[in-house]
């Protein structure tokens, strides 16, 4: 699953790292961002045993994402703004040091649009990366907490704000950036580990050199094969200038194949709501992005939602699996996108494998054709031809897709990706917006509400889950199982060697349930609601689970930024999402804590 | 322990709640206040095995003092300021209702000397009482949560706060005030729990009308005797006006004999901590009252610390146990004073009975003449005798005492009180001050350090230990056993029929001790350092544990506050707390949490 050997990584030393399951190095475990751990001394039959072994909180309120990396004996957690960063002595449980940068508040919060989060740690060559949400990347001595070095990778002035986790491959770290609701270009930058210099910046849309495409050598899936893109296959798809403020933002989570030397990641919606708007297929936002780790040159592209109409936001983890396709073997990519579709695609070539709805609610769509690879958009649920200021009804998933931010996890004992699911529905009314830099671009208002239909028939069944978690085989593109959680899943799961695996819920229950059929069995009720990624590893001979809860994110905003005032008046609030998820107020409260789990002694 | 048929107390149904162990509805789980649970299902045998339950972030940050009270199914907890108060569904763990009261911190929180903590909520009469920090004393419905009255207590332009658990007996609700650190006077004030029409209110200095003291009815331990305190006591101990600011207020824990129909509680330090300012005995600061629960009519009255020197605040709680004293049986009251002795009283007719050291590192006095009931003052330790503006070093206590607010607990099992203590001493330097309306009046400046001498010989012996926890017999004023603690223990404890005793430290860890050896048997790691008292209740035949943790009050001050920058030069800082504390940042974060803990299924 985790390939080859690390020649090429001696700088950082992470994928050394992330091959001893003792630790948790980097954000999905390993490279390949599967999340799986080798760990197996909590397994199905144990598990019901499990228990809090200890738990920390972080001193801040506001939503609490991604996950500890665990390094040898020390635990490095990180806050959302105003993004302290905790190196924690397992043994004693106490703090051996803590950085918390110096940052604008009243500039760079207002322009953070779902809510304060981070998502992470980086680590490498002995260091601590540290994404701040006003763009710097500071670079931490692991064993200080002292900055080695800082970098400014955007500018919150102009609506730029960063929450992902930075990705250390050879003598770089990566970073993206946020802000596809302020009109901001996004790119993929890569830093040098030791000096913090930018080494190459890919942008999503513009120029080739600015994109870092190839004509000639970059491809994607077209007419059924992988066909080199061609000049200016970005700016064409684009009216006159508009892609200077596109959007195609790069938040998420990327992944890194040591022997091909590739770099994968999704880039964002593009800017703004509004498609009547920005005509064409505004390349390449909604895509999926293969570039060579040394120079950011770009291998294959391919747009999942051309010319979005719903905020699909193409960012979602791409997790690399070697799996047998169509009775072939493949090095292949897996992406649940926003859009509901789950893809598989042979990550060498970007040849398009799989296409299938990860829950059969979604209705935008009929399905991808495999042919051209674009879906197929059902005219009723088109918010570019029901047009401006018209309120498209009944459109599924809602804009926070099937699935947002929450990474999967991916177990090769079973063959199943495991996905933190959402279920709902919006209604969308796009309007006419002027762009002014560092203001929301976003044209489009939004309610949203329950699917209320079957994730496995589409079938309307009258339900009002907001949630699900569901097992998939991205070899057929099919449904093993699915569980319904009252509200959204997110929070990003992990699948052990146990065959157990652990998510977290909005009210937040840490659960365990059997990777094979999705059986609960185990929950505790952390003190908030979860949209933190569960880690695993192992210290002193001991395996633990650990989990940040802290509520928050899009999905939390209304009781994150206390926007909700418990009327319909502000359904629409927080992009559309304080309406749907009042009711988890009942459930939980700001604050967040990190908890440790394992078996009793 | 717990007296006689509640007659007079039909109204408000508090002492009928508190015959069922399976309730908690009183800050001290019964009207004597001894925090003693008939419970025992969790025991010396098995509290090995306890685990967390579940829990429940309370969107709140600094110290959560207080604890939990749990009426039948329903758990109410409360937070500092803003003061939230939740009804929390013990089954589902679900919301039932919140209520925030609208206050303005920039008025209050200003002038709350010690962070912006709450004791916790009263019940009585299917109502909630919340003493709100500024002041405002509110009714809700314990069903519904909506508000059935509030009274304004106080003002907090004048500096008056509150921090204190209202006290409901029979058709009142007491509470008291908070601001000596302002010149504030304090009274004890009664409220019609229907309507909060104010019923009585008895000052703590003041002409005998405002104190609701008898000069012939009202006596005093003096001469070895119980004699009539005669006119004037409190005016005439004070230089002119003086004790129109004069302190004694009235912050702490209250407790109730049905059967003498007595309210008992202590009054607070006199204002300025700068003793040369205000020459007398400064009465009735630093005292033990005993007032008619229908009236305030004072019965009588004890000064612990006449013409305080050193801030030893009497409002430590005033448990109410039974018990035999020199071969006879008394009604007995007993006291931990900040000043570092443990008092037992007969709580009938204030005769002395016990006055020794709890903790003999304390050097300020080396005894209590049992004649005369005062404290033999060591000169080389008189802030007033060394005088304004000279360092008195290495006074113990440090100033915030032998033990705070932190409410001990009693085993009738062992005959042993259980004492969350503090092992600090003090450099205090006096300075003159002016007071101002609304303006610290503090004029000291304070610096604290390890008592580094041993609790039970009081013999230097180098140890760094802020805490000790410790056994007390009141009967005979002796330590059965004592042990040491990092930091100060800043938690209250109870003691069960399990024959454990349960409390909570700086760190955050639960504790739980053999009540008869102070073994410890169990620790668990809450997510912040703990200040909150734990309490126990039984819900659906299962017997659990719950704690607030969130660290702050004074000890945590620098934490809570913000105000310690890490250096030597913020020492001084939080009235002289933030030097010695300084390395508890190490351990824990703000944060507040409820965990609840039970033995596994
Ligand atoms: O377009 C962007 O730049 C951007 C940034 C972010 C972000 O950085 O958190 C989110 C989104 N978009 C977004 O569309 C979205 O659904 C979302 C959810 C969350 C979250 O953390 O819960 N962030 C973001
Ligand atoms: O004189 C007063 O009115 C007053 C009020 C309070 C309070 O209300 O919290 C404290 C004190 N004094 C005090 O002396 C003190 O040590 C103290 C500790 C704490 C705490 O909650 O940790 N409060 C207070």
């Amino acid at each position: 699953l985790i390939a080859a050997p690390a020649i090429s990584t001696a700088n950082s030393g992470v994928e050394q790292l992330t091959k001893n399951p003792n630790n948790w190095a980097i954000w999905g475990g390993n490279y390949a961002g599967t999340r799986y751990s080798e760990l197996s001394d909590i397994n199905v039959d144990n598990v019901k045993n499990l228990q809090p072994a200890w738990s920390f909180s972080t001193g801040v309120l506001r939503g609490h994402e991604g996950g500890p990396l665990v390094i040898d004996d020390i635990l490095y957690i990180h806050t959302p703004f105003p993004n302290t960063v905790y190196a924690i002595d397992q043994k004693t449980q106490a703090v051996i040091w803590e950085y918390t940068p110096t940052q604008d508040a009243d500039v760079t919060i207002p322009v953070m649009c779902c809510d304060t989060v981070n998502r992470g740690l980086g680590y490498g060559d002995g260091k601590i990366f540290l994404q701040q949400s006003d763009t710097v990347l500071t670079a931490l001595d692991a064993k200080t907490g002292k900055r080695v070095w800082s970098v400014q990778n955007g500018d919150p002035k102009l609506g730029m704000t960063n929450t992902s986790s930075p990705f250390v491959v050879k003598d770089t770290v990566l970073t993206g950036i946020s802000g596809g609701e302020f009109g901001v270009r996004g790119f993929m930058a890569a830093y040098d580990i030791r000096t913090g210099k930018l080494r190459w910046k890919g942008y999503s849309m513009g120029p080739d050199s600015d994109t870092l495409i190839d004509p000639n050598k970059t491809t994607t899936w077209e007419n059924g094969k992988v066909t080199p893109v061609g000049p200016d296959s970005s700016i064409k798809t684009w009216k006159g200038d508009q892609w200077k403020i596109g959007g195609g933002t790069t938040w998420g989570w990327y992944s890194y194949d040591p022997q091909l030397n590739l770099i994968y990641y999704g880039s964002g919606n593009p800017s703004t709501w509004n498609p009547v708007q920005r005509p064409g297929d505004n390349k390449w936002s909604m895509s999926l992005w293969a570039r060579d780790a040394d120079t950011g040159a770009v291998k294959w592209v391919y747009q999942m939602t051309p010319h979005d109409e719903w905020d699909f936001d193409g960012i979602n983890e791409v997790p690399l699996v070697d799996q047998e396709v169509n009775g072939k073997m493949h090095k292949t990519i897996v992406h649940f996108d926003r859009n509901g579709f789950g893809y598989t695609l042979d990550r060498e070539t970007g040849e398009l494998l799989v296409a299938e709805k990860f829950d059969k609610s979604v209705n935008w769509a009929t399905h991808v054709d495999m042919k051209t690879g674009r879906p197929q958009v059902v005219s009723k649920y088109s918010t570019e031809q029901n047009g401006e200021d018209t309120n498209t009804v009944g459109a599924c998933p809602a804009a926070l897709g099937s699935k947002n931010q929450q990474p999967v996890s991916y177990s090769p004992q079973t063959g199943l990706f495991y996905i933190s699911g959402n279920h709902l529905c919006m209604n969308y009314e796009p309007f006419a917006v002027d762009y002014k830099a560092g203001q929301p671009y976003v044209g489009a208002t939004l309610t949203m509400m329950p699917a209320g239909a079957d994730v496995i028939t589409g079938q309307p069944d009258g339900s009002t889950n907001l949630g699900q978690f569901t097992a998939w085989d991205a070899k057929t593109g099919k449904i093993a199982w699915s569980n319904k959680e009252q509200f959204s899943v997110w929070s990003g799961s992990v699948a052990t060697a146990g065959g157990v695996v652990f998510y977290g819920t909005l009210e937040g229950y840490l659960k365990a349930v059997d990777a094979k059929s999705g059986k609960e069995l185990y929950k505790f009720k952390t003190p908030s609601g979860i949209i933190g990624n569960v880690n695993t590893w192992k210290y002193n001979g001991k395996q633990y689970v650990g989990v940040l809860s802290g509520i928050g994110g899009w999905a939390g905003i209304g009781i994150a930024a206390g926007i909700d005032d418990g009327t319909d008046k502000s359904n629409t609030e927080g992009l559309g999402a304080v309406g749907a998820y009042r009711s988890l107020s009942s459930y939980t409260k700001l604050g967040g804590t990190f908890t440790v789990f394992a078996l009793p002694n």
